[in-house]
């Protein structure tokens, strides 16, 4: 059983997409699946081809994501990036985008470790200075924060209209309401192995008309495997669906396949009410049942939907027990806080009822 | 069936692999199985833990290969590579390293397309010239031509011993004899959809003990997804195989179980001698029977083992013929001779002598 926030159990379905043979990748057979996939993800996010925005789906891990951003949409020299910190994937984003691609980044890190952005300091910031791009994690999987990119994409744009809205969507594509054209978001990246439901592998992304037209134009692209000039006449002709299609690196045929009919599944359900179901329910027995604290500040129904962090006295001891009855969770990442808290994933499925009861149970056990 | 020169049919036994679900990537069950893959890739390299070389497996497509050398193997400046070109990947390495890298290439083409490169001329270049690395392709998918990269290697460290040689074995791991510490060659890239046998979706590489240390004290590396200094530590984790294991971007599980299995049933075989046979037999059918010309020059033997190109009056019409038949092989893809030649893959499990001599029966039929 697995419970940890990433990678997560995929449906038999799924599975079975997975593990077929491989089909040629410019060939009739493919071209309507990645096509499809491509279709779906429009959905996903709320953003048709009228948006002038773009889906892309590279071979690679979701870190993959953080280059595409560095490496595409801030033409080379100090551009100024306003990085919202809210747990460890935040700083490696700004790692990737600082020291690799040096970029001149400000952090504006939340006011208490489980905090979410403090919407006030955001705005001064954005009064006083002025940000080629604002870069922020939807869900930062270390903590279970969820910032509200909504408001904070509104704030962004009334207060400096020209800067990029970027979005770390790892842990929140598929569990969280992403409305890619309606919140004017720039780019927002994402993996396949979480609330999607498909296997790791995929780097999975949206990108909007003005910041696909900045990157079309940047000529001072370093990275060549993430270079959206070489990648986006490929994935298009896909998306056009008619062949030939445009050869840049072979796509990984059986992992879009399965993407695909867990794109098929995840569209067919209330997947944002059914994971706010499940996680309200479940950290309000953490909280109230067991009277135990989440990592994630604020009341229950604010923080991420997709996993629960909660401060435990035996973390250590919680992870083996559960071990033992086949269930795996995972032990904290954030530097701060690493030894006192345990992350348990709401996503995939095994995330299931009487599998989180059984969670329960042993974290009840190790309080006693 | 899939006769293109990649992606290739996989075993029964890898596509079972491929077809099972998530499991924790940094888990007890997953650990063993990237660890066996990374001691098995040792074996098909020729290159044991002692010479202080290193396997690396990184989601991604073959390509991703090219930045790797790029962005890790010379410390950013105007480094002077020299590359060996022999067909259209040859030339996508070169725009990699030079146009996105920003390193000074030197181009020695091969003579005529179709040739290997002229051992003369480079042994000419590399007495006059200073080269911090030699890259070449061992055989370009393009044209099927083969390069002796052990002769090539010998040449450059008997003429400038402090240069690297780099080679592109995406078309040539699994088919031909690759022996990295013999050769002294410090990086060989690759990709697990060819010969390998195994689907799309990572690079495959090996680097030497110098290359490494370059890498790892390299302070100029741009690009983070592809930078060695945040992959080693993760991958050396897995391949120690101790719990726990070092994150840095989480390795897709199902793809990485796939190829384990490729790689002990590619191992059991004599994967080369096998690759020859086969490659010898259909060439001299396509030359000496139907009196055809490859466009890999010279004696058939010395050739790329894993594909045939081969010039024919009308490719598209031998290409629809097969597709029919539900045969897939594929087109031309160098610029100078695209529409004149078809490429028929002689990897992976549809690669059989029924399946081969129905190509040829159908190349026989476009001739008359």
């Amino acid at each position: 059983m697995l419970l940890i926030p990433g990678p997560v159990s995929c449906s038999t379905e799924v599975i079975k997409a997975l593990g077929t043979d491989s089909l040629s990748h410019t060939g009739g057979e493919f071209t309507p699946i990645f096509h499809n996939v491509l279709k779906q993800l429009r959905v996903l996010f709320h953003s048709p081809t009228s948006s002038g925005s773009m889906p892309l789906v590279i071979s690679g891990s979701g870190t993959l994501g953080f280059d595409l951003v560095g490496n595409n949409l801030f033409p080379r020299g100090k551009n100024k990036i306003l990085l919202l910190s809210t747990g460890y994937f935040s700083d490696e984003f700004g790692e990737c985008l600082g020291d690799y691609y040096k970029h001149d980044i400000t952090v504006l890190k939340s006011d208490v470790v489980g905090e979410s952005i403090n919407l006030v300091k955001l705005q001064d910031l954005l009064h006083k200075g002025s940000y080629d791009g604002v870069v922020m994690t939807h869900v930062d999987t270390s903590t279970g924060v969820l910032n509200d990119i909504k408001r904070i994409s509104e704030l962004v744009h009334s207060e400096s209209p020209g800067t990029l809205v970027i979005v770390d969507a790892v842990c929140s594509l598929g569990c969280e309401e992403i409305r890619f054209d309606d919140w004017q978001l720039d780019f927002v990246l994402s993996a396949s192995q979480k609330a999607v439901g498909a296997p790791t592998g995929l780097s999975i992304s949206m990108i909007s008309k003005r910041a696909l037209d900045i990157a079309l134009e940047n000529d001072n692209t370093v990275s060549y495997y993430t270079s959206l000039k070489k990648w986006v006449p490929s994935i298009k002709s896909y998306e056009i669906g008619e062949l030939p299609v445009t050869y840049f690196a072979t796509p990984p045929i059986q992992l879009i396949s399965a993407l695909n009919i867990a794109l098929q599944q995840l569209l067919s359900r209330d997947y944002v009410g059914e994971h706010r179901k499940r996680s309200n329910w479940f950290k309000k027995e953490l909280t109230e049942s067991l009277g135990l604290e989440l990592v994630s500040r604020g009341p229950v129904e604010t923080t991420a939907h997709g996993l629960a962090s909660v401060y435990v006295a035996n973390p250590g001891g919680i992870v083996t027990a559960l071990n033992r009855l086949d269930i795996a969770i995972a032990g904290g990442i954030h530097p701060e806080i690493k030894g006192q808290y345990i992350r348990v994933g709401l996503m995939g499925c095994d995330a299931s009822e009487p599998t989180l009861l059984r969670v329960l149970d042993a974290v009840r056990q190790s309080q006693t």
